[in-house]
């Protein structure tokens, strides 16, 4: 996959901010100054770098030249000293590739409510910024994980330009609005109004369709930069194109899913408004017995049930028709027998497969795609931090 | 602890529902025809014996002689067969009492969208009938039992009166509005009026604050019967002996939460609103980070904020303070440093504790019992139901 893009050059080196030898800070930089898209998290419990990022974006109308990323600290819950240590990377990176600070975008992932550690950053920048190169971005896709167990990448072609989009995600996945990290350049040439209302309405239908466990993260970042080296000036298809990029990216989030086994995608069809459709789909996707059920290849259907009940959408059960893939396992509210069952069953062996459920009561269609709740993922998060 | 009541009897006896040899089918009978006060599940998707006991309850105005529970099938998502299984179940108990089928309320737990064995059942119930004995709670307690570990029974000794409550329920816990199974008894002389309305206010604060896995239950319910033997008239006393039984049984079926090795308190103080009380109390109980974190002994407060911030209550991170037990572990939105971490993963090594979080945005305190989330819980539900 060759991941390079014209006028863009990325890094990754290891600062000493995670166990020793492992890459943990990235950096993007576009040398001519790039339009930005950029979704936050809408948790109210907002990181530093989000903060100075928002900051910076106003202050520069949109317009970037690098984004600097740190694994291994949130930067989150750490007061006015996270801010102005955000601020500070910032500004020692503009320092050094010679730019304004509000030119430099700032992100964190790791740990909540540790202060970062300045003194390693401040020597690792000089590392990073002299390790940018055309074909850097494999190693800050490997930079910027945290309990990700592969780096996320995914490369759209264009007719004339081209679309590349990094992310990284693993635990505490239930984007709304914005998500996990994701980077996206492109080489075409667009203004940051265009490229932010693109980019908001793909989010809403890819990232905003995920779930891991339900947990809304502090740190939430999706940022486009188009740099514009392209002769092709907001092209028709690149919606398409940015679609597919962040759809694969989702779906890896979720394969990638800390401890998933299986990844499930939940359609709810036939719900009175577009909200009970993804309301349903919501909460079917989180419900902990439906996750483990999918762990166990049980096509455990009154768990689904009990999920929609529950979840305060219009539903009469006698209406409701549930398939496991090809399988259907409800008609009209009841079971259709062991048979059908163990169909199911078998269907559920596979690592992908959808859960179609018709509420029969309009015309509205959803869906999250959400992973199985493993043993694993009771070790990796039972586990003491330090 | 003596469970009989004066004018009530009870059985509990096997039916064949469950495995082979295990208690299933549980009856109780008050001689005097009793007042009810009852609460069911708020889940859309409800089972039949609900419809049975709700219908019966309208015909009787509020008064009932008996209660038939079965284990091992919830009759939920049944249809129309379920309803006639349900009241068939009923008629047989009535013929046998020599009562009418509206004096009989009907209860089911265990898999929900199986039709119920009615052949096994009839033949039941002329053996629970003879197994009537004024002794007969605590097999009738072990009968209603499904993944419970332990009988859940508490008794209150009120001046010249008594309530005997029985509860059972260890999955698909967050009870709203109503709960899990629960049948409560007391010889005071009571309208149904008055005990419904006591009933309510009791079951809201005390089963309606306790969560296992966020999954509210399509059979949840809730009967006290009081009969009348003693005499003591809506004694001001019983409210508080109602809560006292009530707070003990909740705290039972959290303890007996399925997997579950710790039961903590999470409270919410300083909130702007009641409803941002409870909302926030729920966020962080039903969160699989916190629990998971629980699990490990781990104060990772990083995951309770952040569970807090995306609760869509009224939340400044720089206000919040955090304490396990007696230890301030976040002060101001920010940690207090690792000496107070270990002194309050030592608090955490206990089978009970709390974990307090004070908004400091208004005067509404509420809270909500939870458990963890362990290897356990994911195998008992990750299990083929067959």
């Amino acid at each position: 996959m060759n991941l390079s893009l014209k006028g863009f050059l990325a890094a990754g080196v290891c600062a000493g901010i995670k166990e020793e030898g492992k890459l943990d800070l990235g950096l993007i930089y576009s040398e001519k100054e790039a339009s930005v898209g950029a979704v936050f998290t809408r948790n109210k419990v907002k990181a530093a770098p989000i903060t100075v990022s928002q900051a910076h974006l106003t202050m520069n109308r949109g317009k970037a030249k690098a984004i600097i990323v740190n694994s291994g600290n949130a930067n989150a819950c750490t007061g006015n000293k996270g801010i102005e240590d955000a601020l500070r990377t910032a500004q020692l990176v503009a320092d050094q590739l010679g730019i304004a600070r509000q030119q430099v975008l700032v992100a964190s992932t790791g740990v909540i409510g540790k202060r970062l550690d300045m003194n390693s950053i401040s020597k690792a920048i000089p590392k990073v910024v002299k390790d940018l190169s055309p074909t850097g971005l494999d190693r800050f896709a490997k930079a910027i994980m945290t309990t990700d167990t592969f780096p996320k990448i995914s490369v759209f072609e264009g007719d004339g330009y081209k679309i590349v989009g990094i992310a990284k995600g693993a635990g505490m996945i239930m984007p709304d609005m914005a998500t996990m990290l994701s980077f996206i350049l492109t080489d075409i040439q667009a203004d940051p109004e265009w490229l932010q209302s693109t980019l908001l309405r793909t989010v809403e239908k890819t990232f905003n369709r995920i779930t891991v466990d339900g947990q809304t993260s502090t740190n939430d970042t999706v940022i486009i930069m188009a740099n514009g080296t392209s002769n092709i000036t907001e092209a028709d298809t690149f919606r398409e194109g940015l679609f597919k990029v962040c759809s694969e990216l989702s779906k890896m989030i979720v394969k990638d899913g800390e401890g998933a086994t299986k990844i499930v995608d939940i359609i709810v069809k036939g719900a009175k408004s577009p909200s009970d459709a993804i309301t349903g789909a919501r909460s079917v996707a989180n419900s902990s017995l439906v996750k483990t059920a999918i762990y166990g290849e049980d096509p455990n259907w009154g768990r689904i049930m009990a999920a929609l009940g529950s979840s305060g959408i219009e539903i009469e059960p006698e209406y409701v028709d549930i398939w496991i893939e090809d399988v259907q396992i409800v008609s009209a509210g009841q079971g259709t027998g062991e048979e059908k069952e163990k169909m199911a069953s078998e269907r559920m062996k596979k690592n992908e497969f959808s859960i179609l459920i018709d509420l029969k009561k309009g015309p509205y269609q959803d869906h999250i795609l959400t992973c199985d709740l493993t043993h694993k993922y009771v070790s990796i998060n039972a586990e003491y931090r330090t």
